[in-house]
């Protein structure tokens, strides 16, 4: 993780963080206060300006945290960090004082928004909410725009996702929720195309 | 797969078949037509009813379909049919008599909606739009209850996916998408918590 070499992603690239389907870690601060939560429920809208959709519950402190200060950011974690991202998706910043701390993270500032980044994670979109208190209120349904998104070099460059298919590498993967405390882990690349969109 | 054991799917974990993210197919079909495409960006959206948004963007025909019938069928393919789903996602079904057969699919008929299931694939959520003038044309965004979901049992049974990790296991995988041609097949299992929602 100290290691980690993180650079800017292209913003008409951002949207290719999320086209996999990983689970993400929705991060949010308001006035002194901050929170995490595991969000499977989360997917790219719209290419330029980038655009993503995720299901806030109403219920969260997050929900409180994103609705009054209009910002997010997507944290797209490491499968190193799944034990996270379990604690992450049960249990309310409400009711805990440092929630990101008790979930083993740590903070990154972020560039554009006010939200911290999660540090160890492999990528991250920085979001601003776009006014839609229709999808809000109906479906817990949030519509933001991506301000900003960098990834670690390691495993996302040029664009897009890289993975190490060598036997014995340690290079990171992302996760994907299945259920009752399961996740599966990024597998094999598989290469059927030539270059397109 | 001609011996697999298809089994529905309770409604009320439908939103596991689509909670790790997969790429999926969109079938549909409407007087005497129908049509296929590729959708990386799909989710659930609500657990019950169960309910997913699909992006389906306004230049395709599948649009059109949807669109006339208000229904569709959200496929998840295997890793076997990679080469179908780079087809699906390239062309319209607009030009082609038939879209389905060109990318090497068979149809399979649904058991509440109209549209066509893809054969071969792991797992099938059939769908009603729910009417969302706003959101369609907005966002290119539906939202679909799912109506009945049925699994390939070799993969997604008692109410979740299993991945077979042992070495040299051929049990079929889901498949990601990444970008120009290239997808990650669904890898590892971890398990980190006991079990919850």
């Amino acid at each position: 993780m100290s290691s980690a070499l993180l650079l800017p992603v292209p913003l008409d690239r951002a949207y290719r963080l999320l086209n996999h389907g990983p689970v993400t870690l929705v991060s949010s601060a308001h006035a002194g206060r901050d929170d995490v939560m595991a969000a499977a429920w989360a997917m790219p809208l719209d290419f330029m300006p980038p655009k993503v959709v995720v299901v806030i519950d109403r219920s969260t402190f997050t929900r409180e945290l994103v609705e009054a200060s209009g910002e997010f950011v997507l944290n797209i974690p490491s499968s190193a960090q799944a034990v996270g991202v379990l604690a992450a998706g049960s249990g309310s910043g409400r009711e805990q004082a440092d929630k990101i701390g008790a979930c083993g993270f740590e903070r990154l500032a972020a560039t554009q928004v006010g939200a911290p980044r999660i540090a160890g994670c492999l990528a991250w979109l920085e979001c601003r909410v776009l006014p839609d208190v229709e999808n809000q209120r109906r479906h817990d349904l949030f519509i933001a725009e991506v301000v900003a998104a960098q990834a670690d070099a390691q495993v996302f460059r040029d664009g897009r996702w890289h993975v190490d298919d060598t036997p014995g590498s340690t290079a990171p993967r992302t996760l994907h929720y299945v259920a009752g405390g399961a996740f599966l882990e990024t597998g094999r690349a598989i290469e059927v195309g030539p270059d397109r969109r």
